[in-house]
């Protein structure tokens, strides 16, 4: 999958500058989900227009991606300008339109950081070494799955009545296939990364549908250099499921386990 | 604090419509924070631009809300338009502006909802009765802690070395003061009603100020409705501190154990 323009990721959230805070990109199938685009390459493409905006301050903080409408593949226009800039911290709106229309959009902080008092209360889960877990098969309904290598600790799939899960607990070793350095939309991406709560808990398909997703980004950048083509542990969870949507947190660590972003996520399930 | 026009909250999150999708408010004394209006005010503020708004579709599902800047005590614009209007969700872009430029802004997902599958996997954690658990006193630099009646079952202000805390777990009862019935502004509100956790960890005081909340709204209108004056459960932690930022995730729950919302917001530190 290495291709002219390197690994497909870039390919995938490549914008070519058009006029001022304006871009231009378009899907991948390298990345396609059942509809569309994966959502984590959509969070990716759109960080990426404030990444390599001429304007941009420090590194992403925080990022909120709405997930407005189905995107068709083709070509989009990206548009990134800042709401605000202060000293340290910087807030963006991006906005994805197709034909004139609003597909997708997040909003986003970046910061410069500094060094300070430190300590992570969230608890590292433990796991055995990444090497030591099988990578799981590719799912053949969504192609973005083979652009990640996952291999499952707990809470995979709950694909039969026998292997259902009592809670939607998942940890789970990832890396971008073929491996590529982590930096901050590889990040991103991956916070959408894992499959929706539902099909853990429950073993019937369903159609469902990220609405919004909000990513906290702890690590800085020595943190993601240091990191290189390392798998992370991924940890997912749903706190409640109801009225036709369900929330999903997870978390990212390193193999050694630093705490690199936590996320949030409002998904849309039919029953 | 009944006034003429209600409640206080009703007061200071009032809009009055001007123009096609513009309103103006002003900040209220009674929710004034140490710098600038509370967070939490400011949130139900915008929330309520999309409320009132003429093409508002449904229920808010979730609200994401930039402190971009400190706001002025004083009159503010709000600028609420719908970016995408699907069947059964609808995403939005709210402003506040003073002065013409941009102080906060949020994005909302309105939706319908319906009935389904129901699930909750987070855990109630039972605690003694509100009305066993003493009223903590209103902090005297915070004005807008007086409006709000705060029954702490764990994790007070670490004020001293004494009661500094080893984590910064918090549970407490909450209501508004005077009482009043619940409602998707007044929930918007309580999620950013705790203490920064820092200063739960340690007994110092530092500038602090959230810089993003994402809240997620699992309770349905019936459910709001049956809570009425009741006291809600806040829980409050940390993940992680470091770097001059740290995230808060909170669940608001009902007194017999719904879980009405859950949040999550990035906060500036200065050490």
């Amino acid at each position: 999958m290495e291709t002219e323009q390197g690994h497909p990721l870039d390919a995938a959230i490549a914008l070519e500058p058009a006029e001022a805070h304006q871009y231009r990109g378009q899907t991948s199938v390298d990345y396609a989900n059942m509809v569309g685009p994966f959502g984590g390459v959509i969070a990716a493409t759109l960080l990426n227009g404030a990444m390599q905006h001429p304007e941009r301050l420090g590194d992403p903080l925080s990022l909120t991606v709405h997930y407005a409408a189905p995107i068709a593949d083709g070509g989009f226009d990206v548009r990134a300008r800042p709401m605000r800039t202060n000293r340290s911290t910087q807030h963006w709106l991006i906005e994805l339109t197709q034909a004139g229309a609003v597909a997708a959009f997040a909003t986003a902080v970046f910061a410069t950081r500094r060094d300070t008092w430190t300590s992570t209360e969230l608890r590292f889960p433990a796991p055995p070494a990444a090497e030591t877990v099988p990578v799981a098969p590719a799912h053949p309904r969504a192609a973005w799955t083979r652009r990640y290598e996952m291999r499952f600790v707990t809470g995979a799939l709950g694909e039969t009545e026998a292997n259902r899960e009592p809670d939607s607990l998942t940890q789970v070793w990832m890396r971008d296939q073929p491996a590529r350095a982590l930096d901050y939309p590889a990040l991103a991406s991956l916070c959408d990364a894992f499959f929706p709560r539902i099909f853990v808990r429950r073993p019937a398909w369903v159609p469902v549908g990220t609405v919004a997703l909000t990513t906290l980004f702890h690590a800085d950048a020595a943190q993601l250099a240091a990191q290189g083509t390392q798998p992370v542990l991924g940890v997912a969870r749903a706190g409640h499921f109801g009225n036709g949507f369900f929330d999903q947190s997870a978390e990212i660590w390193s193999g050694d386990g630093k705490l690199l972003a936590v996320s949030q996520q409002v998904v849309y399930f039919k029953e």
